[in-house]
């Protein structure tokens, strides 16, 4: 389980692959293995959450690191590299962008604290 | 704040904005106003979370929803359109999705329970 706060030090990726339906089950797979076998072990890595689109033509994996400096270390890792590789080829595209949460609300909540 | 599990009985909607940068934070402004004055007011509605890309080209509200057909009603609702028509004047692109969560993985926790 993951949390989405504004007040965690943490830098947000929401990567959205764009997929065939057909291959969706097989990229999320993909992603589970690669968090389970490489990301999870790399320094300042927070969490992944791999999610499918009721359409069939999206997978989105909301991750959390540390800190910038850690998702940039990741992207130069060898064996993540050759996982991110695999998931590009399965997907039609994707679209790795860096966030930080500037806002949240939840039912039953006050709006702002 | 909000939790991303798989054991909970919500839809997520995953909302990414392309936008230009000098226009982001009004973009992510007006989607805290439009959550605070209409969204969470209307049935089903569970958690919106505001998102900024760190190089100002992308807005995401990650939100969640009891049921599709509360996400569905929402897009009927008059009050909603009007908001969710100036957002979409703000952006270059807008694409929402629906999702489900399959599979999370936590730092310090094990992979699958």
């Amino acid at each position: 389980m993951a949390t989405i706060a504004t007040d965690q030090a943490v830098v947000t990726l929401v990567n959205v692959f764009t997929v065939s339906p057909e291959r969706q089950q097989e990229l999320a797979d993909l992603l589970v293995e690669a968090t389970e076998s490489v990301m999870n072990r790399l320094p300042g890595y927070v969490s992944a959450n791999i999610h499918r689109s009721l359409d069939g033509s999206k997978v989105v994996n909301y991750a959390q690191w540390r800190r910038v400096e850690d998702f940039e270390a990741m992207l130069r890792d060898p064996t993540a590299q050759q996982h991110m590789a695999a998931a590009t080829r399965l997907a039609i595209s994707v679209e790795p962008h860096l966030y930080q949460v500037v806002f949240t609300d939840h039912a039953g909540e006050p709006a702002r604290p």
